[in-house]
């Protein structure tokens, strides 16, 4: 057992600043867990001047990333600058120097996660990465450990607190998506470049890992198939709750009998689902698994402390390894190679918000379309709009992918139809 | 690494089969994981003669646990026949022996927990009991190592399922509690003797581990407050519904300045709370930790799969030690020696029902005892019953234990009241 295990920290940023909280704040209660102290021994940011909301000995900062990566006594590296370059290269000198690495980094797990975890199981050292996805929330580990005994079928979640914080606006202030990002932006919930999370990318990194974990085979972020919710009006949520609905923009991975679905889109979901109660930047992901059934696990799925929380959690289980000689004791478990199917693999309810004019056998013609292409029909709502237009909210029954593709671009076609205000899919 | 480790499994009831079929059935994933193949060697329980919902070489079977207990080959004692005689001499002669423990068993961890986890830590062997609280979800292992960074100020959940179908189902159906615990038997979600679970002795069994893991001290189930939920009335459940409540029992551990008060009874949950919707069966836990903030796990918690999915997960987490020579890796972690404190450190808003005559001035006599002991009021409600009785539901603002019992005892003693028809907590 090792009196002193040294943490080198790259990037003083939200995740870092949290990070060193936690390990000052909490060190005595720390040790005795570990049985070992863990000590910061070096701090590196490009800006080390700005204040930040913790004190750190100033003698511990540095703006160069290699007085962290070539220092022998440091024995776990926390890279917490996000993005691909130069984090890639940071961890993979930090491993072939012989050090365990912590990481908060979706992006680059998602991406580069196929090479850098079988690097470490070669190199017999550990790479946890926790804090990528859900903050604070426990969902990895579980994921590899308590839940290990289980076949996981699907794992679905709202995984990005930005778009959950917009759509819970939207919805409980009957505002539109730019105001709602607007809020966000000011109330510092949302980049000044919102793309990232309000297109999904941020969705689909997380969810290609929590995919590659439960189906024990790399999930291809780039086959992950992706939508984002700037298209969603205010009128889609007032209508998903005169349905029965929450709309929220999930991450969904499913194992099928021919490979795994993993895609990223709003869905409406019934209020009778736990995740339709999930509000605000709270996040929750849902696993289904042969045995164990249906669990959720919840919480704030960012901010410093939350994600300091999971990367000290790491941390933690790392030392427990080093102290123990068991380090790499949990490698990468993508044993599989299983095909990412594509959105024709996907069948779902629908619900679709149609804009034609108010005239008669307007609803007909479009009902055949559905029916040309076997879609049936659940519900139909229809309502005046101004100027002669109708707008017609249809929800369909359980229609393949490729069947509703071909009945909507038949009626985008319809000369009475002046477009699709939106179809957003039923998780059911 | 061991081509093959060893399981021997005591107790061949509900989470018995649960963890067999799932070692039986999942074994090839499993294999893999864990780098060796998980055998079954040996079965021991009174009964091997009834079938069982899974095919097991007969062979395996036994009727003399010490087959299990003193068999050389085996590694891993699974100790699934609840109750603390003979259990506690199971796992003792078990981690003498040198085999490491899985249990499902929270009345033996709760009441021998602070004399068996020492002496496993001791011998450097695993004693593990993740299915003990909250059936398949994850949490003793979260609060462990996921969540070991933070201080935990707060874990409060619904641990008991058959109390929560109880409670569900006198809300749905409003019926009364004998009518839905009636059900409850006869669907086989309540024994026959429902005492465990109704007078919340299981929940406390549940409430005492996880206090003692969060706040690193050993919490004596014995000084645990308990109430169950016999008075529980669908009058009740239906103000609460009015008041923007849901009724659940809960089991709360929070960590004060003077110590820890751990408690199990019904309350009053707001419905803003994600406790309040949590249904049937199933379970919550919800931890507040300094860094994590907010944070709740959710599933089925009991049935044999989903307790069977916590038994193979621990299973799994010891072979990895026992693979990478790391057994013991995470011990007990009861440091200190909190007090428990009683009830009088509680506070808290309360719901109370008084039937009483319907006479002038019955309202501000019963007021007036409220305001004698300074318990404030939120909202009245007064309705009228037969026979010239009203009904008053009181929502009190936050009031110390003590004036609320002092000011009920008062009003007991009114000689308007009839009855005080039942106190209720709030849990904000």
């Amino acid at each position: 057992m090792k009196d002193v295990i040294n943490i080198g920290i790259i990037g003083f940023g939200t995740v870092g600043v949290g990070a060193v909280k936690l390990l000052l704040e909490n060190a005595d209660s720390i040790a005795r867990k570990v049985g070992s102290r863990l000590v910061i021994k070096r701090v590196a940011d490009l800006d080390i001047a700005s204040p930040r909301p913790v004190a750190v000995d100033p003698s511990l900062l540095t703006t160069n990333a290699y007085d962290v990566l070539d220092d022998p006594e440091i024995d776990i590296v926390v890279e917490v600058i996000g993005g691909v370059k130069p984090a890639d290269d940071y961890i993979k000198r930090a491993l072939e120097s012989g050090k365990h690495v912590v990481t908060a980094n979706k992006e680059l797990i998602a991406k580069e996660g196929s090479e850098l975890l079988p690097l470490a199981s070669r190199l017999k050292r550990d790479l946890m990465f926790e804090a990528s996805v859900g903050g604070g929330i426990p969902i990895i580990r579980p994921l590899k450990t308590c839940l290990a005994g289980n076949e996981i079928l699907e794992v679905k979640g709202i995984v990005n607190g930005t778009t959950n914080y917009i759509l819970t606006q939207m919805k409980d202030e009957g505002i539109s998506f730019s105001e709602a990002l607007r809020q966000a932006q000011e109330r510092g919930y949302a980049e000044a470049d919102p793309s990232s999370d309000v297109d999904g990318h941020d969705a689909a990194y997380k969810i290609a890992i929590l995919a590659s974990i439960a189906f024990t085979s790399r999930a291809d972020v780039a086959a992950v198939y992706r939508e984002g919710i700037r298209e969603i009006s205010a009128e889609d949520l007032r209508y998903a709750d005169q349905l029965g609905f929450a709309v929220k923009l999930l991450a969904i991975a499913k194992r099928l009998n021919e490979g795994m679905s993993v895609r990223v889109h709003p869905a409406f979901v019934p209020k009778s689902h736990p995740l339709a109660h999930v509000n605000g930047v709270y996040n929750a992901i849902f696993v289904r698994g042969n045995a164990v059934g249906e669990v959720m696990f919840f919480g704030r799925g960012a901010g410093s402390e939350a994600a300091g929380s999971a990367v000290v959690g790491d941390i933690i289980d790392i030392a427990r390894n080093i102290n123990t000689g068991a380090t790499a004791r949990v490698s990468c478990t993508c044993f599989d190679k299983l095909p990412m199917l594509g959105m024709e693999n996907v069948s779902c309810r629908n619900y679709v918000r149609i804009i034609a004019e108010d005239k008669p056998r307007v609803l007909a013609a479009i009902a055949a379309e559905f029916a040309n292409y076997e879609v049936s029909i659940q519900s139909v709502l229809q309502r005046m709009l101004p100027d002669s237009c109708a707008e017609i909210v249809w929800l369909t029954h359980e229609a393949p992918e490729p069947s509703m593709k071909a009945a909507l671009d038949a009626i985008r076609r319809l000369p009475v139809v002046k477009h699709i205000g939106s179809r957003i899919r039923v998780e059911d």
